[in-house]
C-alpha cells in the first residue's frame, strides 16, 4: 500500500532575511512536492508578499488548521500565525519583530508536530541580532528544542548528501569541551545519530565516533578522555545494539570524505571537529537535522543573508535539502 | 646568473620500515634530480640492502663528507652514518637499533645544515615503538628539532601543493590547548608561517588565522581566547610587517580548500584544527615543513608502514614531495 506523503511545516525564518524568498521557491518546486505536502508556518502577510515578489503569480491558501483535506496541492498553504507585520519590519534590517515571529513561528511548528498534525518541521534561518533586540535567550536549535520537548539532550547533525556529522557539544568553548563532555552525552550522541539515521531509511547504520585528543591521546599522553569518556560511552552503545567504531583519531576519520564515507554516521565532540570535515568539502547543502528530541526537525546552515535579502538571489537549495531531509526522516511514521 | 641546484639530505627513518625504499626511490627519480642534489644520510648497509632489490641497479657513492665537488649525479650518494647493523633490524619489526639510528641520523642531518652542507633535509618515517625501545624522548619534530638548534617555537605546517596550514600547538590534550596559546606563542606561529612560504618564493604572503572557539568566541559568549590571545598575536604580526586576517571561524574558512585557497598559508590553533581540513581534502601527498627554526628541514606524513615493508610497493610520492619542498624552500640561499 503507497504511503501519503508526509505533512511538511516549514517556518519562514525572519521575515526580513532571505527565508520568506526561499520558503516560497521551495514549497513551489516540483522536487518538494514530490517528496511531501509543504505547509508554511508563518505570517500570511510575509508569504503573501514573497509571493507577490517571488512566486510567479502562485496563490495562497490560509488554512485555519493543518488537516489533510483542507491542504491545496496546487497553492502555497499557509497557517498564519499572525506574528509579523511587515509594516514593523524593513527587509535587511534586524528587528525586534523579526526576532519574534522567528521563534513564534518555531513554537507552533513544534506544537503542530506534537499534536502529529505535521510530521515534522524545518527552521527558516534567524538573524542572532533580532533575537537579541527580541530578548530571547537562544544558545542554538538543540538546547531549545530540547527544552521544547522536555528532552535531556539533542543535537545537530550536520547532513549534506549522504555525508552525516553530530557533534556531542556545539556552542561550547574550547576549554570547556573536555569537562562538558560526559560518558552519557556521547552515548547519548551516538545513539540519536544511530536513530535519526534509521529514520532515513538505513536499518544498521555503521556509526564511527571521533577521538578528542590527538591521536586519541596517544595512550593518555595527550588526554586520558578518548579512555575514559569516550571508551565506555561507544560501549553503552554498542551494548543498546549499535554498530560503532571508534574512538578513531579525528584527522584521518574524514579522509577522502567527498568521494566516500565509511560509515553511515560520524559522531564528533565538538564544534569544529564535526563542522570542518563537512563545510571543507559540501558547503552549499548543508541540513542541520535537529536529533535527539522526540520530534523531526532542521535547520538550513546558513543565515539570514540580510545583504541579499529581498534580492531574489538566494539560493534556495540548501532550504529543500532540509525539507527532504525532513520528509524521507518522517515518510514512514507520520501524517 | 643560474644558481647551483641546492643539496638536500634525506634521512632513511627507522630501517625497518618502508623508509629505505622510498628514499631510493626517490634519490633515483628524475623529478627529483631536476630539482636538486640529493645525499641520503643513514647507513650505507641500509641503503645498499635498499639499491639492491628497489634501486634498478643503481650505483651507490659513499661521501667522506659532503662536498659539491665529491657528488656523483649518476650514483646514489651517500654519506655513511654508520649507525645501523642489517643484522640487527628485521624488516618490519620495532626495534631499539632502528629507533636510535632515526634520531643519530637526524641530528646528523641537522648539523650538516648548520654547517651549511646541505641546505636543509628530509626525515624519513620514524616508528613510535623502535623510538621508545631505544628510550628516546620524543614529542614530534618541531620540540625536538627546536631544542637541537635552540630554537623557542618550532611549528609543523603541514602542505600539500599550495595548501599550507600550520597549528600552534601540536601534541597538546585538547583540555590544555587553551593554557597552551599564549600571544607571543600565536604570533611565533604567524611569523613562521609567513617566513616559510616567503622562503617558497612568495614575497607578500597572504596569512589566515583560525579562531579558537566556535564562532571565534561569539563575542565572548563562548571563550575569550579569540579576543585576548588570538587578536594581540595578528597585531604583532601586522607591526612585524606581514598581511594577516583573522581570527577567522575555523569551520568556514577551509570551504572549498581543495579547489582554490585565499590565503598562502593558514594558522590553526591545535592538532586537529590543522590536520582535519588538509587530510580531509589531500591526504597522499602531505609533506611537514618544520618552520620557525633557523633550519630548512621537513618530514613525510605518514609513518613506516611496518605491514609493507620490504615489498617494494610503498608510495614513494609524499617523499619527493617532501624533497622537492625543501629544495624550492632552499633554492634561493643555501649550497
Amino acid at each position: 500500500m503507497r504511503k501519503e506523503k508526509p505533512i511538511i511545516g516549514i517556518t519562514m525564518g525572519d521575515p526580513a532575511g532571505i527565508g520568506p524568498e526561499i520558503v516560497v521557491k521551495s514549497v513551489l518546486s516540483p522536487g518538494i512536492l514530490r517528496a511531501c505536502r509543504p505547509v508554511v508556518v508563518g505570517d500570511k502577510r510575509i508569504v503573501k508578499k514573497a509571493l507577490g515578489v517571488f512566486g510567479s503569480g502562485a496563490g495562497m491558501k490560509v488554512l485555519p488548521d493543518i488537516s489533510p483535506e483542507l491542504l491545496n496541492p496546487k497553492q502555497v498553504n499557509v497557517l498564519d500565525t499572525a506574528d509579523a507585520d511587515p509594516g514593523q519590519i524593513e527587509t535587511g534590517r534586524a528587528s525586534a519583530a523579526g526576532g519574534r515571529a522567528v521563534f513564534e513561528d518555531i513554537q507552533r511548528a513544534v506544537k503542530l508536530t506534537e499534536e502529529r498534525k505535521i510530521g515534522g518541521f524545518v527552521a527558516g534561518p534567524h538573524n542572532k541580532y533580532s533575537v537579541n533586540l527580541a530578548g530571547v535567550h537562544f544558545a542554538g536549535y538543540p538546547p531549545f528544542l530540547a527544552q521544547l520537548t522536555g528532552s535531556r539532550y539533542a543535537f545537530n547533525m550536520l547532513v549534506a548528501g549522504t555525508i552525516r556529522i553530530v557533534g556531542a557539544t556545539l556552542h561550547v568553548a574550547l576549554k570547556d569541551v573536555s569537562k562538558t563532555l560526559t560518558p552519557e552525552l556521547v552515548e547519548a550522541a551516538i545513539r540519536a545519530a544511530g536513530e535519526a539515521v534509521k529514520k532515513l531509511g538505513i536499518e544498521n547504520p555503521r556509526l564511527a565516533v571521533a577521538g578528542l585528543n590527538p591521536h586519541c591521546g596517544e595512550e593518555g599522553l595527550f588526554g586520558e578522555e578518548d579512555e575514559a569518556v569516550i571508551k565506555p560511552a561507544i560501549a553503552a552503545a554498542r551494548r543498546a545494539g549499535f554498530e560503532v567504531s571508534g574512538p578513531l583519531p579525528a584527522d584521518s576519520l574524514f579522509v577522502g570524505l567527498r568521494d566516500r564515507q565509511e560509515y553511515d554516521a560520524y559522531v564528533a565532540m565538538y564544534h569544529d571537529q564535526s563542522h570542518i570535515p563537512i563545510k571543507t568539502v559540501a558547503f552549499d547543502s548543508i541540513v542541520g537535522l535537529i536529533i535527539g528530541t522526540p520530534l523531526i526537525a532542521a535547520t538550513v546552515g546558513h543565515g539570514t543573508a540580510f545583504e541579499i535579502a529581498g534580492k531574489g538571489i538566494a539560493n534556495p537549495r540548501p532550504m529543500m535539502e532540509a525539507v527532504k531531509l525532513v520528509a524521507r526522516s518522517c515518510a514512514a511514521e507520520r501524517p
